[in-house]
């Protein structure tokens, strides 16, 4: 099935879906509640047990997409002399394990303070591309990748994020995370295809996509092509998320500890899956 | 009953527990499990449908416990010139709602970043003093508090985080979330009472402790007792926190999305509540 026949099947059981519920009072009152009701918050059927962190650890020396250092800690108060110990820090939104929000690349999209909370809980569909990234660094998510996922999954979870599996965190501390080429400047590392971009945004209820790598969009992106068209649409995006191989393609749950800055376009997250 | 009655019951449960186990090899192996497994990640019975933000939105103007500004934006790039948005962020690890590490009142506790990402996930106990606050800013949580939370709630549930709603969320853009008194300097809001904390101390498993103050200690506090007991222990807290109104006393689940900044002391963290 190519991907438009994908999101042809997800529009007919929408449709289908709206039918169904129109044949009797009983079943359209049910009907009402269940379209307004909100995404459930939890994929999974039980409990979950274990909680994984998908964050890096932020260090000043972090890599960055530009390159510079974005992230400056300077203590303040130190046990020693004043018995209790305080750091400062200045950071880039745009770094460690971090969100983008709409406002990142749109004129006056959502901050990240104006995300609704209950967009930062979501399940986790995570699509893994680790095969293809050994053997190509400029690899990205396609529709093939998606449709593979779902004949593998089920469809996605209603609300979900969704979330590249490139291998790439195992990079963090080498030159291999922005693998630089051999101009000296274009950077190599897997992102999100714009079809698959658009693909996603067809779904009704998608949140988020998230990336193991420095941007949504593969390194040699010439124009963020994907940052443009799936933050202004309302969505986020996650950055150089970690840990993603220890979790399963389907069924945990997403929990973005994403800060709540006034006007930010994004920022240093604490990112937990549960399962 | 008063607090060390508690403490001994406490006691006396864990022994009359263990006692239990020891009845039998079946009943024995069991315990063994159960003993060594890590505290449930959440408290309630059925599935969260629901979650609930209790992060304060972070602004410069942010009260502080120095009464200085702590948080400062720059905007590094905007959308009319560069056609994407970023901002730099300058902030004092203890600004808005956030975390106190062990290591902020310790001269090697653990530091924001090397507190378990499991002990980041945990059953939320409310204690609600909020009558008793309306009527002396002063006022603390008390063992019998506590004692008052257990007799109506059952035991504290393990790896809980206790904490306190005194309604000081409500003053926080007024002056009576700093409340100085007529001597032009000393502070007058709620907080933890020492015997309290030492009495959290005494369960096996209480992870932290949390307030919609800004701070551990109760405003006029001369000596930071709370912070100097808590803390080295190996626990963390959490201050300014919001909207502990809108939870039920017993069965939330508490996910502390602190920074997982290296050597951090604490940091501003996404606090989300599900129930
Ligand atoms: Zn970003
Ligand atoms: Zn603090």
């Amino acid at each position: 099935m190519c991907h438009h026949c994908v999101i042809d099947s997800v529009k007919d059981r929408m449709l289908s879906r709206r039918d169904f519920f129109k044949g009797g009072a009983v079943a359209g009152a049910a009907a009402a509640a269940s379209l307004a009701a909100p995404a459930p918050l939890f994929a999974q059927k039980a409990m979950p047990t274990k909680a994984e962190d998908l964050t890096h650890e932020l260090f000043e020396a972090f890599p960055t997409f530009f390159n510079e250092q974005q992230l400056f800690k300077k203590a303040l108060f130190n046990y020693a002399e004043h018995k209790f110990n305080i750091n400062e820090w200045r950071f880039n939104e745009h770094t460690g394990t971090h969100l983008d929000a709409p406002l990142h690349f749109s004129a006056d999209g959502k901050s990240v303070a104006e995300i609704p909370v209950a967009d930062l809980v979501c399940p986790l569909a995570i699509i893994d591309i680790r095969q293809k990234a050994a053997d190509n660094a400029d690899a990205q998510v396609t529709p093939d990748d998606i449709t593979a996922w779902t004949d593998a999954n089920g469809d996605l979870p209603e609300g979900a994020c969704v979330a590249m599996l490139s291998g790439w965190g195992a990079h963090l501390e080498t030159g291999k995370f922005r693998n630089v080429g051999e101009d000296g400047k274009t950077m190599h590392f897997p992102g999100f295809h714009i079809e698959a971009a658009q693909m996603l945004m067809e779904a009704p209820s998608v949140k988020g996509i998230a990336v193991d790598t420095l941007s949504l969009d593969h390194g040699p992106s010439p124009d963020f092509a994907v940052h443009y068209a799936w933050l202004p649409s309302g969505r986020w995006g996650l950055e150089c998320v970690a840990n993603l191989e220890s979790l399963p393609a389907s069924g945990a749950t997403l929990v973005v500890g994403a800060p709540k800055l006034r006007g930010g376009t994004g920022g240093p997250s604490r990112v937990i899956a549960m399962v």
